[in-house]
C-alpha cells in the first residue's frame, strides 16, 4: 500500500502543513474538518449534500451503530458507505468516547468495559478486541482504538491510570486489527497534564501507529488550557503521520488546531447549534429565532456564498424553526457544516499558497468572537 | 388576461380532460396533485426538490401563516412566492376549514368567525372581508373562499344553513377580492346530500367565478359516498373552468376524481403519512419501521425511479426513522410526494394519447390496496 498520509506543504511560520491522506474512497486533502454522522447520516443532510459542499470524510460513531441498527445490518449491506450511499471517506471512532460519557457505566477493568445502553437500558460487554472486530465490520477508511476519556478535572493519578489503559488497550487493538486497507489510529490521552501526555505518545508512538488522534481535550477544559497541550503534545507525534485532534468544531479553534500542526477534526457543533437555531456567520454566532430577525430580509450570513444563504432570509428561516418546521433545520445544518468546509478550505488555499501565517494573524482575532464556544 | 383555464384534451370515454391552468408562475398542467405547503414549506422538503420532482403548483393555509409568522412579514418580503422562495404555482385556502377544525371556535354569524388560536389561545376575528385581504396580501396564484365545512355525519338543516352562508360569503369575497391576477374560486358545500349539492353549486356559478372546488368532502365518509356525491356535483360546474376537490391524496381517490372530471386536488396525506413511516408503493402502503424490513436491501418501491429508490435501502429508512433521524422524514416524504407526482403524470399522459379509459381499467383495480385510507 502506498503511503497513508503525503504531507503537501508546510507552513514556513506555524507548524501548519497542508497534505493528502489517501483512501480507497478517495483522497481527502488536509486539513479537514469531519462532519459528525452519529447514527448513520450527518443530522438531516443528505450525502448529496454533503459531497456538494465537497466534504471528503465524514466520522460514524460505532457505538451509536452498534447499539442500532446493529452491526450484523450494516455488515450484510456491504459495510457502512454502502448502507448509507456514502461515497467519500468515513472515520470511525471507537465508542470509547460514548461509553465513557453516555452509557451507564457499569464496570470497567483492563479486559473491557460493561456498559448499559442509554436507549434500552440493556447490557454490554465491550473489549479492545470487539471494538476493533466491529469496526472492522463496519470497514471505515480509519478506525480507532478503544481509549479511556477521563472527565475534565479529573485527579491526576486517574489520568494517569487511564493513559496506562490506553496504551495497553491500543496494542491490543492493534493486534486484533485485521483489515489492511482500513488504517487505525491510535489515540493519545493525558488531560491537561503535559507529563503523561508525554507519556502516552511515547508509548504509542512506539508502536508505530499509521495516524494518531489527540483525544481528551475539549471535554470542557478553557481554550487556553486546550491549546497549551495541544502545542506540548502536536510536537510528540511523528511528523510523517496524520494528526487528528477529537471533538473540536469551534472556528478559532479550528485555526489554532492547524496553526499548531492538527490535520483532521471532528465535531458536532456546527449540526448540534443548528438544530437550536445558532448558525455560524462572518460576525460570530447569530441566534436566529431571536424576534429581531421577524422581518430581516438578509441571509443569514451576508457573507456567505451557500445554497442556503443565496436563497433564503433570517425571517424565513427563523419562521421555519419558530414553527417547528423541519426545513429550519435543514437549513440551518447545511449553512453551519458549509461555513466550516468553506472556512478549512481557505485555510488549505492559504497554507498551499505560503500565506497561512498572514491569514492566520488576519483572521484569529475576527474568530475570537467564536470563543464563547457552544452555548 | 388570458384564459385561466384551457381544456386541451377530452377523453373520450369518461369525464378526465387534460387542462392548462395559466398563472403568472407558470403554466400547471391539469390533472395536477398540490402538496401542502401548511405553513409556508411543504414539511421537510425544499423548493427545490418540489421542482425536481416538476411540482407544478403548491398549497399554503392562510390560518396557519396568518397566525405564524403573520401575514405582514410575508407581504413585505413581496408575497409568499418570495417568502418562500417558490417560483411555481400557490394556491392559498381560506383558512375556513382549519377555523372549524382546529382553532377553539366561539361564535360563529353571518358577519364573521371569532376563533381562539390553536397556537397560543389568543382570539382572532375574521370575516369573508378579511380572509380575502389577508389571501391579497399572500399574493397565491389562486386564493379560495371563507366557505363553512360542516362536519361529517351533521344533520340535513346545518348542511342547509352551511350551503347558505357559504354563498353568502362567497359573495362577500368576490366583492372584496382585488388582484386581478389572482384567481378566487368558489367551494361547492353540500356534504353528501345530493338536492344541497345542488342548491350550492346552482348559486355559486350563477355568480360566475373563474373555478370551483368541491369542499366538505373526505372529512370521514365512506369512499363509496364520495365518489357518488362527486359524480352528482361534478357536472352541476361549468365545463369550461377548473374543478378543485379538496383535501383528497390517496392514490385510488385521485384516480376516480379526474375520471369523475376533477383538475385538481390537495392533501397533506402523502407527507403526514411518511413522517409516521409510510410509504406509497406500486403494491400498497408500506410502513417500512416495520421489523420485516430490518435487512431488506430493496428500495421502498421497486418500480420506482425517484432518487430515494435508486439510491437507499430499506434497511437504511427504517434505521433512520427508528433512530429518528430527520433525514428518515426527508427521504419518506419525498418518495411519497414523487410517487404522487408519477401517477399524475401518468394519468395526464393517458389522457393526451386517448387511452385514459385503458389506463384506468388496468390501474384502478390495483389501487383498491388504498381503500382503507390514512390510518
Amino acid at each position: 500500500m502506498s503511503n497513508l498520509y503525503n504531507i503537501v506543504k508546510r507552513c514556513p511560520e506555524t507548524a501548519a502543513r497542508l497534505g493528502r491522506l489517501e483512501t480507497v474512497h478517495g483522497t481527502v486533502e488536509t486539513p479537514v474538518f469531519m462532519p459528525v454522522g452519529t447514527q448513520g447520516t450527518v443530522k438531516a443532510i443528505t450525502v448529496e449534500e454533503l459531497a456538494q459542499m465537497e466534504t471528503a470524510m465524514i466520522l460514524g460513531n460505532s457505538y451509536h451503530l452498534y447499539l442500532r441498527p446493529g452491526v450484523e445490518p450494516i455488515a450484510r449491506a456491504g459495510g457502512l458507505h454502502r448502507f448509507i450511499n456514502w461515497r467519500g471517506g468515513i472515520l470511525t471512532d471507537s465508542g470509547g468516547f460514548q461509553i465513557f460519557s453516555l452509557g451507564g457505566l457499569r464496570t470497567i477493568d483492563d479486559a473491557g468495559v460493561t456498559f448499559v445502553s442509554h436507549i434500552d437500558g440493556s447490557t454490554h460487554y465491550l473489549t479492545p478486541e470487539r471494538v476493533t472486530r466491529i469496526q472492522n465490520m463496519l470497514g471505515a477508511d480509519i478506525a480507532m482504538v478503544l481509549d479511556q476519556c477521563p472527565p475534565y478535572q479529573s485527579p491526576y493519578e486517574a489520568v494517569r491510570e487511564a493513559v496506562a489503559r490506553t496504551t495497553r488497550w491500543a496494542w491490543r487493538c492493534r493486534q486484533a486489527h485485521q483489515r489492511p486497507e482500513q488504517a487505525l489510529f491510535a489515540i493519545v490521552q493525558g488531560g491537561v497534564f503535559e507529563d503523561l501526555r508525554r507519556a502516552s505518545a511515547a508509548e504509542l508512538t512506539g508502536m508505530d501507529f499509521p495516524g494518531y488522534a489527540v483525544g481528551g481535550l475539549s471535554v470542557g477544559e478553557p481554550k487556553e488550557s486546550m491549546y497549551r497541550t495541544l502545542a506540548a503534545t502536536v510536537p510528540l507525534l511523528p511528523e510523517q503521520k496524520p494528526r487528528y485532534l477529537m471533538g473540536v468544531g469551534t472556528p478559532d479553534a479550528l485555526l489554532e488546531g492547524v496553526r499548531l500542526g492538527i490535520d483532521m477534526f471532528d465535531c458536532v457543533l456546527p449540526t448540534r447549534i443548528a438544530r437550536n437555531g445558532r448558525v455560524m456567520t462572518a460576525k460570530g454566532y447569530l441566534t436566529i429565532r431571536n424576534a429581531v430577525y421577524a422581518a430581516d430580509m438578509k441571509p443569514l450570513d451576508e457573507q456567505c456564498g451557500c445554497p442556503v444563504c443565496r436563497q433564503y432570509t433570517r425571517a424565513y428561516i427563523r419562521h421555519l424553526l419558530n414553527a417547528g418546521e423541519l426545513l429550519g433545520l435543514r437549513l440551518t445544518s447545511y449553512h453551519n457544516l458549509y461555513y466550516l468546509a468553506h472556512l478549512m478550505k481557505e485555510i488549505r488555499e492559504a497554507i498551499r499558497q505560503d500565506r497561512f501565517g498572514q491569514y492566520y494573524r488576519e483572521t484569529a482575532p475576527g474568530l475570537t468572537k467564536y470563543n464563547g464556544g457552544v452555548d
